[in-house]
């Protein structure tokens, strides 16, 4: 007797097949942000954090957060990334200070690199997190999502607005 | 000559040291989401999506999230996390879906796992995001935050609103 | 004085080169099983294992395994996998229950994914052993091997019998 | 509206909360094996394996294998252990050679390391294929099990027969 | 016929049991250096190497490394660090420039963290020669070695002269 | 109001996009040392280090080393390495014994190996300490440095003395 578990294509995860897809350039430009108190504000721009200078340590975590996507992420393809940046600006708006946090991720290959500029720009914000956390803990991370992708046969994506 | 490069307290990022703390039972609890368009709700929940099921995946993946914290966040402390957990709740507003997500992460450690619990629910949403990514590229990970802590000498931490 | 410790060819480890090999299509397909009681397969076949859906974490657990290939086996190139899948099927003998593993594998590369097909299959049982061993600790992950492998300049291999 | 995704404690993967329980001395011995063909067997003792002294490697790999089995394994619970070790010895039927392969692990912790000795074993094995391939495709890694645990509330398990 | 393959404890690598040692409080101080030209020396100091300001992000990828000690080194015992910081101070000679780099590792485990400070102190300096190898390949990584621990039955230990 | 964070082309780090460049067979080779009393050399060349076998775990260690660089230092690409070899001879002076390390990587791609190469090297001097210092916390890690590289535009790189 044999009894075959049925997962159909649906119902079943897999890392899907890129084998027949072409390489080409590719880049995607996702956006995340955190919203802080004016303590942490001033904190954060005089570099009075504890931890260290926030926005640096950030920086680097972004960056390793993106070469590490294939590893967080279980469907996610491996790719050999060939550039990877992020940009910060900060905006107030009554007594909230939001810092805008953007990742821009380029490779060449099979599928593009939207999970990538994400993850980039999540490691970032948690990084933040991480550091004023001592100061205060009702630090929100903003909403995170996708700006802008290039390459690949389903073409080009830009979102309308933020 | 020699030329001594200044750090100081502030300037200078490291991991804190918490040998003189206590190891304590901790708890922390965090809230993230996903807000998708009707589309890609109903094939979420009818099994639909070509990469798998979607929650299935995205539970494995915070809970490995969890574990990887201290290699992914640069100055977090290595903790033997003893529980991770993450639940998952829908709410429809007009045409549009919001999945919510929660974590929660348990250790007994010199130092809490807010952290942990903000990573498995950043994890969880952005493999969300990647399973479904193929259906619509405008899906928008929502606020993520800490909803509670316990545990540690600072005392416990409760959010008042999400 | 200069003293060589001498490691010939053939007593030395090292990644081989594969500088001068094509980039081909190759693909590799193998299996692994789990031998469990029949009160392992009727708690697995009705979702009452206490860590949660048995198969769907084996699966992630094994594409995340064919991913970690490289870092798990010494000698092993790192390879930019496009494809990984795993399928499922109970066979009955007696009151013995055999869960049959089949995974399998796709690159575009110099040398082939024979390990990454092995260690997706070891990864999936060993992750079944773990999700049911509070129910049994004797479980058996049964014989792991190569089933058929395409692509490359040594060509094809397929098993004649499993 | 707000729709209640429902995942029962049965259905629904997480790590098991182990908080309330003693950290113990607690041990695990694993076996797994290589059954190769005369020209392997001959090539592996007389160390002409093109990729190295293939019981070196796989020695290493398993112990370091054994160290990322949290990292592999998405249910377990990471531990500190305190001691891994690895034997093995060759047994020769007609004209098959298994190389037996075992493995000892150690702990002081609050769940058993059955996981790290299953998992050191098994990268053992895998990595023992990985570097005697080129030579021949068709060597099986045979039966993987458990053949004690000590430590732990639940008690000593010592599998009766191979 | 079995045929015993003999690795006696001498000959054989495993990760040393650690299972009786007590629990206490243990550092390591370890140091390494980078010898640059007038040049390298110039632009690091100026903030003008093009892959961003060196230090910050050497000061990160060693406190990283430190926390992947046990990944790296196969027989390392893992660890919970509780503490990693890194200081720097350039000596200059004639020249040339020498960037000294000092590690501190703070832990409380049944082993010491000399492993844990040098590879912290060793990932520093490698970080440092690949921000700067654009403007010279020539920089040399100057000895590493331990200076101090403290902590553990064998007692403390101090180098006498670096 | 919106105040911008600056970082400028110079003071932010980043992985530099390497887009454009083309992919070639590069190499590289580089060396490290490892300075031991009369006692380690007697006890390592005799097989007498109580973790095991010196080289072959170095040697392991050394190759796997390579293949985490990126995961190891921020700003490096990810690359798919082709080979990696790594060599030691022993220099006698006076009643110190210095053992030469030479690593060699290969890849094909669009930056060059120097960092896999420097990597393995300290990888590898960073194990024979670690299973030396039970004897001896006195060894030092020799200078590290690049001996050569080629392909690529800049062109090769020789060092003209060691």
């Amino acid at each position: 007797m044999s009894e075959f578990t049925h997962f159909n294509a649906e119902g079943k995860a897999r890392m899907v097949d890129i084998s027949e897809k072409h390489e080409t350039a590719r880049t995607a430009h996702a956006a995340s942000s955190v919203i802080v108190s004016k303590e942490v504000y001033e904190k954060m721009t005089k570099g009075e954090v504890k931890k260290g200078d926030v926005l640096s340590v950030a920086q680097v975590a972004g960056i390793m957060g993106a070469k590490k996507t294939a590893d967080i992420i279980p469907m996610c393809h491996p790719l050999s990334l060939t550039g990877v940046d992020l940009s910060f600006h900060w905006e107030e708006r009554d007594d909230e200070y939001e810092l805008h946090i953007e990742s821009f991720v380029k490779t060449k290959g099979s599928t593009g690199v939207e999970m990538e500029a994400l993850t980039a720009a999540s490691v970032c914000a948690l990084t933040i997190y991480d550091m004023c956390k001592a100061i205060d803990k009702g630090i929100i991370i903003g909403p995170t999502y996708l700006m802008e992708k290039t390459g690949g046969k389903n073409g080009d994506y830009k979102r309308l607005k933020a």
